[in-house]
């Protein structure tokens, strides 16, 4: 478990306090929390803050300023479709959140039967929905909020362990959803292989109104020259007879403005039909202008590919900072082990059982703000106390070295202190 | 009823069928369905454009364009504090449309007890509502949308007749809200007296869990040189120790974009408190960069004021051509009564009892669109089958008086039809 014997163990532990001593004496203020990009990022949609310019319609003419269009854009609808492998006839455009559409997607499935269903969700004796782990806190949240079980399933390099997905799905069938992020994975980079990708579209489920939740958020956002591919979920669970299994939802929001973005929600006809028949109680339609404003500030697909190069050359050295610290500082220790992910917005880092809450608390006395400890975590309760999540990008990089310095003195600190308690 | 004597009844009735004949003949294409508004006050607000420009921060320094606010602009929601009659720390500024926060508000109450309440209303035997009417159909639709039941009470001049009200909700505490629209009211144009508003604030109700839903959506549509005010709900609801009854909602959408706007949500502490723990979980902010583009577009009260007389100076010539047409065909006959409102969207017009859906149909039949009789009522059914909505405002000037024109055929033919059947 670890490669600290116990005879240096005491001096380690003593080397450990006082560099703690000393980080806390630079009185640091620095914030890993939240996924947010940084001001650079978004300088780079600055032309948003002037468009669309002397336009305001469509392609076909439409006045943009206006009521109506439930479906969105089409122009920037065609734009993510191949992005988030969803035909443009089956891809809505709505929206700056995609957190959104996945609270009324759970909302109406709560409150009107879903294609396939027996009964609205809100009749059943129980739902709940399969939380691979660790995971995403804002999904997570969800579940709490409308009072669904949240059961956790380990995640492997390629994705949820299918072995016990399936097996849960095939005989509980209280179970009516999974959470997905199935590119780049938040927190632990992940990518899910084809064949885990097959075996969600075609594994037999109890609940005849089962959806995966595939919340591709980072779909475009690659931190190395390989745009990592993944396999087409809504194809094949077409292709396997259960073409109304999955909800694709996806934003620009770490694109262009997070606060000011697009999202997307693609699905089958029969669910789109469902869905805009709810959402059309709800509104004449999204902002189109904001639609149109994307459309003419990314232009294309390439224009998008080289909108995410540029974000790229902005995030990967502070993800190269975060591992090149950790290696440094904690490499063959034994004390840490953590991801190198390709993309995505975050790297998890796994410290020794029941350490991280500790190295969290250590790290906010001195001044260095990490997500809570257990957050990756349904109910916040990770069982093994053992996972931390980094989010490099909003920090400048000064500031990811600092805090990843100052984390790795926190880690060393908190092992010590549990093998001489 | 009417002034059509049985005498010259055949010889009218001969006259409307040739009237109707030559209306078909003209072969019209015209559309008084929705309330939109027309490209010209589209114009009004083109520096939405290009706006917010070179500026992407709030006037306290934060960057609008990353994740947060969940309060929305500050300075949006001081700009329509005052207009909507909400304190400003009271008053929350969200996403292009307050359909949407009528929506959310009822799906929210379904799911979550409100303060004050027993219980979650998906948990209570059974919801209603009482609807004024004639009323605004996309109400209806969000009442029909959550299977909540609708009691019509009739509006007079001075808003909902209160002597029902009271008496309904004082006893039925299945009875959970009203919907108002309490400023130029849609479709009649009712200004709701300082009295109502007193006695709504005021009236004991059954159901702790009462609450008003006050469209406030017409707040500063002025047909006229009198900007009308009403009472102050949220203030008197207080004084009378309901300050939670009222929610309050309001918009921008029929003042700048009618599809990329900003919308409003006001009410007690306590509401705002419970409304926005859920809204949490549902976003990490509205799109706070098209707030500010409203808040430099629109720039103080004043601008508002001028902005929406600007609005008047296009919108007044199209409802005074309903009004004088209609009074050039129809004044004296009796076969029709109309309103004239004092600003809004909408005229409401009542022909004779029986005779308004086959007015609207003959209307399509000579290419003349009207919203479909009976949408003024819950769940489509006007009881005596008389109330038209007419929506003059996104039609040029000509086509408004070709329609009306060719509405008052219409009318002509289908009360004669009515006499001589």
């Amino acid at each position: 478990m670890t490669t600290l014997s116990t005879g240096d163990l005491a001096a380690q532990h003593e080397t450990a306090r006082a560099d703690y001593a000393a980080l806390v004496e630079r009185g640091l203020s620095l914030d890993l929390t939240r996924g947010k990009p940084a001001p650079e990022q978004l300088d780079l949609a600055g032309a948003l803050l002037t468009l669309p310019g002397d336009t305001y319609r469509s392609a076909d003419g439409t006045d943009l300023r206006n009521y109506g269009g439930l479906h969105g854009l089409p122009e920037v609808r065609a734009l993510f479709s191949g992005f988030l492998q969803v035909p443009v006839d089956q891809l809505i455009a709505l929206g700056n959140s995609s957190l959104e559409l996945m609270h009324d997607a759970l909302v109406h499935s709560m409150l009107s039967p879903l294609p396939g269903a027996e009964r609205r969700w809100v009749d059943e004796p129980a739902v709940a929905f399969l939380c691979p782990v660790p995971g995403y806190d804002r999904h997570f949240a969800l579940c709490q909020r409308f009072g669904i079980e949240m059961i956790p399933v380990p995640m492997t390099a390629d994705g949820p362990d299918m072995d016990v997905v399936e097996d849960l799905v095939r005989t509980d069938g209280r179970i009516k959803g999974i959470w997905c992020v199935p590119k780049y994975s938040n927190p632990d980079g992940a990518i899910y292989s084809d064949e885990t990708v097959r075996r969600l579209a075609s594994m037999p489920t109890a609940a005849p109104d089962f959806r995966i939740f595939w919340d591709n958020a980072y779909a475009v956002h690659h931190l190395t020259d390989t745009e990592y591919e993944i396999a087409d979920l809504l194809a094949l669970a077409a292709e396997h007879g259960n073409a109304d299994r999955p909800f694709i939802f996806g934003s620009t929001s770490k694109i262009t403005f997070a606060g000011g973005g697009v999202s997307f929600f693609g699905s089958s006809p029969a669910n789109l039909k469902w869905l805009l028949a709810l959402v059309a109680k709800r509104t004449i339609g999204p902002d189109k202008i904001n639609q149109l404003r994307h459309a003419a500030l990314l232009k294309d697909a390439d224009g998008v590919r080289a909108h995410m190069r540029a974000h790229r050359e902005l995030l990967k050295p502070k993800f190269d900072a975060v591992d090149r610290i950790l290696t440094e500082q904690l490499d063959g220790t034994g004390l840490a082990h953590w991801g190198k992910p390709k993309g995505g917005y975050f790297v998890s880092l796994d410290v020794l059982e029941g350490c991280a809450r500790r190295v969290v608390s250590l790290a906010a006395g001195a001044g260095i703000a990490l997500t809570p400890a257990g957050a990756t975590y349904p109910n916040g309760n990770d069982p093994q106390d053992r996972n931390i999540r980094i989010a490099p990008t909003f920090a400048t990089l000064a500031e990811v070295e600092g805090a990843i310095e100052g984390l790795a003195i926190c880690v060393r600190l908190a092992a010590t202190e549990k093998f001489t308690a």
